[in-house]
């Protein structure tokens, strides 16, 4: 089974979490919707996130939904589960749990109540406390949690950290803070992380490559894109990397508007034939007819270019 | 038993979660706190709220401590439970769990993600759907929520919300937007709910009183300064009212302090005898000797007023 | 000379403020980046903006810098001063000073402080004192803001506003505001205003375009993207209008990122030959060797594309 | 006359800015006010801040006001100004205009845009550079600015700025900081500076002088409650200074709400004879029947309390 370790590349998808059309919980299309991902490429799940709208299931429904996801996976790619909590008791319940059904590791943010440097190295101390040994990634969203986390203590963060095996670098702008910390682990100061990208929703991934990202991981429902953007630059067509990018670009900027981003995401793959229900619990943002037709044109542009791409 | 209803006044002490030296859930101590609060004539319990630790527990222990909490009232006052979720689905079970224990209603404050009065308003026809026929308050706490609720939105959600009983008033400054809502129910506007108090952490209890307030609903190490001062009111000796409230005021205000807040009341509580342990939970805030120092100097001041007051 | 009314289309640019490479204040590149402006077809000119740098001006600064613009406009597109302030002494103040000089308009933004809709409607009817009988843009920036403004509160200061004749709608996702408020004017239930857009930096302006903005307000190093892609269509040539905005779009997601933008723009201006020097005042972003190297890439791709696209 | 350096001790007052019935600046008022704070043994005035409606002034009014402050204070105490600012240029031009007027010092609070400790002490960089020679305060004030600067960030910025003699601490709660920041000049790790304090507008006065505070900034419509409360305290008779401070308090938090605060302090000052006019420009809070009649009662009993007192 792969390990989820320090050595992490390739494109770890931010999964959405699949519903029937009366909203329940819908396991056949998690497998479906595994399948899709693990056929594109990818190289690791990320569930229970924001965009898998985590915060509106149950805490039954979260497990079931994780004993599915690892049970379809079987073992080919990492599984990690966010457990970004309120408190500790709730983050290292919900550990234990995905951990005992067969997780890789879990992600973890910090809360919107830290805002000091000191305060934010404080609270990973008892995340490492809580967490003890598994493996997990820190995730760098300021547009979510209010939190920024200079690269000082991002590095500080680090050093105190020993099973902290991964970055999520979600924070806009963030090339120079991926470059300070590439450059502090490059000369030796810190251990070297896997930092996987999704700043503005990867809509920087080829320069975020350049700057020593190991690749991404956030949701988009091309995930070729990024494998395809990925694969280009590790084998140096850095711009085949490019065009390959520019062409979902459009799309890509669309569906990552905040709000009604996740609405998109399901259209989309649901379009695709990934899922079987675009439903979103509420509160959900709902498409409307100008937004059906301008994703229509995108995709139908999107294709376009695909094809003269070649 | 008590019913949770609009007419619901007195004092609804916010209680604080009993631990042991070692961090454990401490039941004996619950019974023990729960025979504190009662014999000092408080007409309601809240818990499970920030004070509470609520998102310290796991979720075998809140419902473990409810069910104790709700055992020892033995149905002689209404006991409110905190529910306030990050999604509707946790919000849901929480509220089906409390209530099947046999709590009298439950407690919701808005999340920081609304913003606009239509946001606001929209976000509570999402947990009327969510919470049924089941009483609630409508807790107004921007201090920690930083939603902002006008006087106009409030009125709206009240008039939407059918099983709405209470408003929990913690906005500060408040008097004026408690005088507004007063207001508009005494013509007729809106229905009558009560408005129990915690602006400042009561710091303001006697003129909220003289605005139409029913009552407090916070915490302090002696709920019997916040019955008493209502009860004085109640009876018309508005001076009587004060010069209790004075009395008690510079520990009080020692006590609402931010942060620190929690260790002063459960230093307090343990003084007292009403719980086992000062312990909390982690991320906890700790007393340092020169905090203990202006504690005991407050109480001693304190006593000698109160001998005084007769 | 033309008026500022709500008739105002087309693309009313966020200018820069030019320095000399010592940081003093440089007039003759502010004749020239009018000129680079102009030639290339803006409708408008938006100064002392954030982009502008306006809160890095001392008084005499800004009153010498609109001199020097509405001189050299000569009346030929109308000038826009931004005078958000954080009181009204001050904002009236500017205003005058603005509209002495030969100034068309103002446009004001909400300050973080207003979080209800009351509040910020009542901000609004005391800028309508302030300003008086000089016409106005209604600025919707949440990102710099913090202020959230629905829908409904836009119609509502657009109702009791007889002077504000543009709404700069930089609101983000804000494709479903745009629509709201369009229907409301279609409907003939407010006035209908000039819409101009920002959203995202530029980044959704075919959209836009489509839900009934009529133009643009922004910055981008590359004006005549926005002049010719409202020119298509405004023609009905809405494929045209992407296909050119599509070639812009990487750089423009480069140059939109906050921050680093700023140094961005100004380098690419000052490569163009609009501004004699890139120099930024200090809080200042400055562009790594890798930045530079990213936005080379970025032009050389953009040139090939633009060829490509004749 | 008195200088402004790290030997200050006392009551720095922050003073209202006088107004006549009908908003212009009145001057002579000016003159009253100051008498009346000297007269009740202030030991420094701080102009032009929050309370001082400062942002409600045109840049001459505000220069007039301090003119005619400093004038007649006559050299007797320092004269302190407020020039926080969105831009360094306008903080230059006013320290230098205040400066040239005859203040003593300013007072410098961080811009709410700065959040890490990197980006908070790289600002007071820039603030240093801005304001040379001229001797200065901190300002830490988290209610107002959203900065929370963590006792490391405080001394790191006193390390680095050799002309920065004061703390303004109104940090919430604050007395651990106040503690750690005393503790770290007592070992000689940083420089000693002058701590004023304002935590809660001065709540907590007794116990800030207990832990090393050299005095109050802070506004009352009774300065003489703090003058006395620090000579008590600096005399060693505690309980005394406990003794004063607790007369007070009920009345004191009263003026001390946010929003409504100024008005009440207005209405007292008014009252007390200091200033013609209560009147507050706009944005501003009103007095409702409700409010004056509590007032009257706070008042009354005051008095009461402090004939008791002797």
């Amino acid at each position: 089974m792969h390990k989820f370790d320090p050595s992490a590349k390739g494109v770890y998808l931010i999964t959405v979490t699949p519903f029937t059309d009366s909203g329940a919980l819908d396991l056949a299309s998690t497998d479906r919707m595994v399948d899709f991902c693990l056929e594109r490429g990818v190289t690791g799940l990320t569930i229970l996130g924001i965009m898998g709208e985590a915060t509106k299931l149950t805490a039954e429904e979260a497990k079931a939904f994780t004993r599915q996801v690892v049970r379809r996976v079987g073992g080919r790619v990492p599984v990690i589960c966010g457990v970004s909590s309120p408190g500790f008791a709730a983050m290292g319940e919900l550990t234990r749990e995905v951990m005992g059904i067969g997780a890789s590791g879990v992600m973890v943010a910090p809360p919107s109540t830290v805002r000091t440097d000191d305060q934010i190295a404080g609270y990973f101390d008892m995340v490492n406390e809580t967490l003890g040994a598994v493996p997990w990634c820190l995730q760098d969203h300021p547009v979510s949690t209010t939190v920024q986390m200079s690269p000082a203590v991002i590095l500080r963060i680090l050093k105190s950290s020993p099973n902290c095996v991964m970055l999520k670098h979600e924070d806009w702008p963030g090339l120079a803070k991926l470059s300070a910390i590439r450059a502090a682990s490059d000369r030796g100061e810190v251990k070297r992380v896997s930092i996987l990208t999704g700043n503005g929703g990867g809509l920087f991934l080829p320069e975020e490559l350049s700057r020593g990202a190991d690749g991404a991981m956030t949701g988009f429902a091309w995930p070729e894109m990024m494998v395809d953007v990925v694969a280009a630059h590790a084998r140096g067509d850095v711009e085949r990397a490019h065009d390959l990018f520019d062409a979902y670009l459009p799309l890509a900027r669309y569906e990552q508007q905040a709000g009604i981003g996740l609405a998109v995401r399901k259209h989309l793959l649901h379009q695709r034939g990934a899922i079987a229900s675009a439903f979103a619990r509420r509160p959900a943002p709902k498409l409307s007819p100008q937004d059906v037709a301008d994703i229509e044109r995108l995709v139908r542009r999107q294709e376009k270019r695909l094809s003269q791409l070649g």
